[in-house]
């Protein structure tokens, strides 16, 4: 009874799922601490202090109305403005409260770009390896996600085979940096020649084709590393960003979109995003929590918790012999798996209680996404895995 | 550069927001006090205690990563299972954890329904008057909204041209009780029959015709009104629940999904309604405000402020000379216009400062609607202009 185009997704995602399943059955054979689950993005590092500081200090000063009321549907104009300075100050931007609506995290800001920009059979680009639910987001409005092929040396986006694939209804590009699964940030000199290129594109086609930037790693950067501002490069950006992985709220749902001044068609893309808001079923993001992030904005998880993670899974998987990037950023590491068949790989360390994904899913076969947002312990504890793993298939 | 489906929905939304602006360009004249504010059904009754006491304690007593991580995309367990007790509690159902899925709101949640359900083209039918978003909810999974024209007598539904109106591509029935805008409660005798029209129908065309129960307005009843919980009269319903007016908890998007076993197709609606939530980018409710509502299921806005409100109100326009029904629950009431035009009418009654909502986009032509969650002293001054209005028109 329930329709066609969801009767095929939940089959697909049937061979996630599995995997949940065999996790928690792997856990009540061999408890929970001797099952070692790198599978999902499920953030570990605690929220800041200053979050629930934030509530407490909203149910204290500010009214019952006003914490948990209605409001426009792009989201209080304070907390907006509050946004914008706090980027401005950060990029040397000059974004207003009119530049910003707040979401349900990034991926309800997402849908709503999309919603608002795709007309059906409109096309998406994005560069594999990438986050396999842009594929849902932009079927959910009828767009087709073309697929730019994997630059495996260093996992910047492959420039070359983009500028083949951009067509008449190229409508936007979709993007992540620092990235999900790989962990790497696309260069600035990436970003510059990926302006270039649809600037380029833009005039040959006399279109507007837009960089759609998902940030939600943004605060998740390494070693100092600079996470370049779309905006500064390519008029035609429009970024969003969520608090979830940043101050660690996932399950609060609170983000927003930029959308610049100099963005084509500015003002009716800031109407309709703010209609598909609506009637997308989000209304507005969650009250109490817009006013907690405009207040912790400076605040930021301790990052040191991941970094530890990266540094012993690095050194210890590259001492086996496994080749990957060092991550520089989110808390992902893209691994190339020893035999050929990605997905079999991670059926061999299953029988290790080790849990991994494979790299198909993101577009990029032969690989597996370790999430190293797991206890350090836990890194610890699977390494022999991992080791006799490599040696077992050498 | 917008998407040609938003493009013509931002075009028509746009007579609302002239409305707001000129509440606002009003207000700027001649002062808040003295604009009459009736357009927007936003609750002005202040959530009950509970509210903050719950998120005090749960700050105080749940980890950090409990209150504001991730969980499953259906919310967390012991969250349904306290709201599926307290539904049974109070409708002697046998509901569990297994029959409830969180949503961002009720908004959310139909949305979510709708996406699961429908194919293009699919039939929903809805029962003049009805919430106008209903259209955009329905059109975002390319579905058709079929509307009932009303019954005027007494706003019940119109059970004769609905029977006539149903089809073998009719997948669902909205309804909305107690009714947005009439403030009407259908009746146990009118949701027998139309029970008993939808199991003819069903075994007639061999298909199965959903009945998905839109109750934001459940607990708002007056006198004692009983609404039916729609589950004990027909297998196929699922029911949309939302805390935003019981708890006058709008700007936090929470509310919940009822899937009964019975329903045709419960394992496959379930799966898909997850995965519907997940892709739609809502991912699961806002995590904080799930443990809340669980622990404020037997807590209540003072529905007393609008009963005063509706007394008032119902008198003061009856005694002028305008018709209509006096609501039982909600806080809506919908008003013949005395003269042809309703959109004529409410310009009208906007040069007496009062802004008030045409039937039409309601699919209610001649009627008006007044949401009365307002200041008492609101209406109080605004029943002159009401008198005046009617007085001149006659």
């Amino acid at each position: 009874m329930i329709s066609i185009n969801m009767q095929e997704q939940v089959e697909n995602s049937s061979v996630i799922r599995a995997m949940f399943e065999e996790g928690k059955r792997l856990a009540e054979i061999h408890g929970t601490e001797n099952v070692f689950d790198f599978s999902l993005g499920n953030p570990n590092a605690e929220p800041p202090e200053e979050v629930n500081k934030a509530i407490l200090e909203i149910l204290k000063t500010e009214s019952l109305m006003s914490i948990h009321g209605y409001m426009n549907n792009s989201g209080y104009e304070e907390v907006r403005a509050a946004i914008a300075e706090s980027i401005n100050n950060k990029f040397g931007t000059a974004f207003t409260e009119n530049n910003i609506i707040m979401t349900v995290g990034a991926a309800g800001g997402l849908n709503v770009i999309f919603k608002t920009l795709l007309n059906p059979k409109d096309e998406v680009i994005t560069f594999a390896p990438f986050f396999g639910e842009y594929r849902s987001y932009v079927k959910n409005y009828e767009g087709n996600l073309v697929v730019v092929p994997p630059n495996t040396i260093d996992f910047q986006p492959n420039l070359k085979e983009f500028e083949a694939l951009i067509t008449p209804i190229t409508k936007a590009v979709i993007i992540n940096s620092p990235n999900n699964p790989t962990g790497v940030i696309y260069s600035e000199e990436t970003i510059i020649k990926l302006a270039e290129i649809l600037r380029e594109k833009q005039q040959e086609f006399g279109t507007d084709i837009y960089i759609i930037s998902d940030e939600p790693y943004r605060e998740l950067a390494y070693d100092n590393a600079e996470v370049p501002y779309l905006s500064k490069y390519y008029a035609n950006t429009i970024i969003g960003y969520s608090f979830s992985k940043s101050l660690s709220l996932p399950g609060e749902r609170i983000g927003y979109l930029v959308i610049p001044d100099q963005a084509a068609d500015y003002d009716n893309i800031v109407s309709a995003a703010n209609m598909a808001n609506r009637i997308l079923g989000y209304v507005n993001a969650p009250s109490l929590f817009q006013r907690v992030v405009a207040k912790c904005l400076n605040a930021k998880v301790d990052i040191d918790t991941y970094n530890r993670n990266r540094e012993l899974l690095y050194k210890g998987l590259s001492s086996y012999g496994y080749q990957c990037i060092k991550p520089q950023g989110a808390f992902y590491m893209f691994v190339k798996a020893p035999i050929v068949s990605d997905s079999e790989f991670c059926n061999l360390a299953k029988e290790k209680n080790i849990l991994i994904v494979p790299g198909t899913p993101f577009g990029c076969p032969g690989y597996f996404r370790i999430a190293y947002c797991v206890a350090y312990q836990t890194i610890e504890n699977a390494l022999p895995g991992f080791k006799a793993l490599i040696e077992e298939v050498k």
